[in-house]
């Protein structure tokens, strides 16, 4: 039997989310692996192996997957969201480009998934219904200056934006620097979303405008949405409405 | 029984990308409202009334969607793809925003669908695994400038890109001045794809370099990428995998 790697989307949290494409790759396969809270999300079954990994451990993960494939095992990788999204893709191709050059002969597809940008969207309306951007605002792999960069050019581009990983223990500055950045290009009506736990039983979602937003509003479960200069807010006895228009007035 | 609107995504194409959430929104339905081909693809069954509506008609088919609503309907919006990317959902939201006090009242919801983008991005690889931005290129709704300007300080920032309505026959000359305006800023080995009909039995992807790329690659079914550049091409027998590393080096 030949072996694949398949590197598929959980999607932010409600298992409703889940594409029937990915519920079958995981329902053939023989290996899952992935960081320890998604790994969980999967129920065990006989013929199934779950191999769990910690964070920041993702090339060692990408190689085994790749091994295993090799071997002639049908491997999963789960990642959150989608995949493609700061996630396990790009991860799975850095080592396989680096490795071994019998694994390029290897099956290796991509399933999407719904994003945690997109769910968080949804659950408040639809602030990127006009042209935005997905910034990842960890500075692990890439140079705080070029994050810094990014923010100014899409504020000047007025795009509505999304930030991943705004906010963790080990950088607990970032984030008030990133609000520095937003003020100084931004009037201070300008709404942002901060939607943490999207799509779970813990999702909450609050909207508040630029001038009321602190750092502690984000963690490392939240996903940060800012509207551009035309978005809207319509207010009504339930959660707000934000949204932003397909037209630029 | 009371009324609900539910704008929700079908996804790019093929129906195992369509979440369990929506296909039961759509089963709990007495309405189906959209697009004439979108709609095409929802199962007729007794008690689901099916209304097309031609395209350049979103906000009528807003109104058309809210009213049934208040009047006790169960109504589901379909869009392809993510509705809250260049979709019904901002429609949805301008209609009620402008329309009657009361359909502020409605329980009117997002469910999101895998957008094209992030579907081509899978086809081909990883594109977008590192920070990247979407314009629609259509001028119907907003000045040709501003799509420039955008362009140019998306190629400053050096996001990835998606790219949607790349061109139409209103619009022969649009995507030839995005080209001119990417060799402006990138080399002429910056990798681009050409994602069209993506996850539908006429999907093709076709990875190409800016210095080899053309106008008439693109269609209005097509979405194209466009890399950082960090982006790399993984040459192996079969199709070419596309990814965008995590670190910037």
């Amino acid at each position: 039997m030949s072996g694949w790697v398949i590197i598929a989307g959980l999607g932010p949290g409600r298992e409703s989310c889940i594409t029937p494409e990915v519920m079958a790759a995981i329902a053939q396969a023989t290996d899952i692996v992935g960081y320890i809270p998604y790994v969980r999300r999967i129920a065990p079954r006989a013929g199934l192996t779950l191999h769990e990994s910690d964070n920041r451990v993702e090339l060692d993960r990408a190689r085994h997957a790749l091994q295993m494939a090799a071997d002639g095992r049908r491997v999963v990788v789960v990642s959150s969201g989608d995949p493609g999204v700061f996630a396990m893709a790009s991860a799975v191709f850095e080592a396989l480009e680096a490795g071994d050059a019998t694994w390029r002969a290897l099956d290796v597809r991509v399933l999407p998934g719904i994003t945690a940008m997109l769910a968080a969207s949804a659950a408040a309306g639809a602030p990127l219904g006009h042209d935005f951007c997905a910034i990842n605002l960890s500075d692990n792999l890439k140079p705080w200056d070029l994050i810094e960069k990014r923010l100014r050019l899409a504020v000047e581009a007025d795009f509505a934006m999304g930030f991943y990983n705004p906010r963790s223990k080990a950088r607990p500055d970032g984030f008030a620097r990133v609000l520095d950045v937003l003020r100084e290009g931004c009037a201070p009506e300008r709404l942002l979303i901060f939607a943490r736990a999207v799509s779970t039983p813990e999702q909450k979602i609050d909207v508040v405008r630029l001038a009321e937003a602190t750092p502690e509003m984000a963690d490392m479960r939240t996903v940060v949405l800012v509207g551009s200069s035309q978005t809207r807010l319509i207010e009504r006895a339930g959660d707000p409405i934000v949204y932003t228009p397909r037209s630029v007035s």
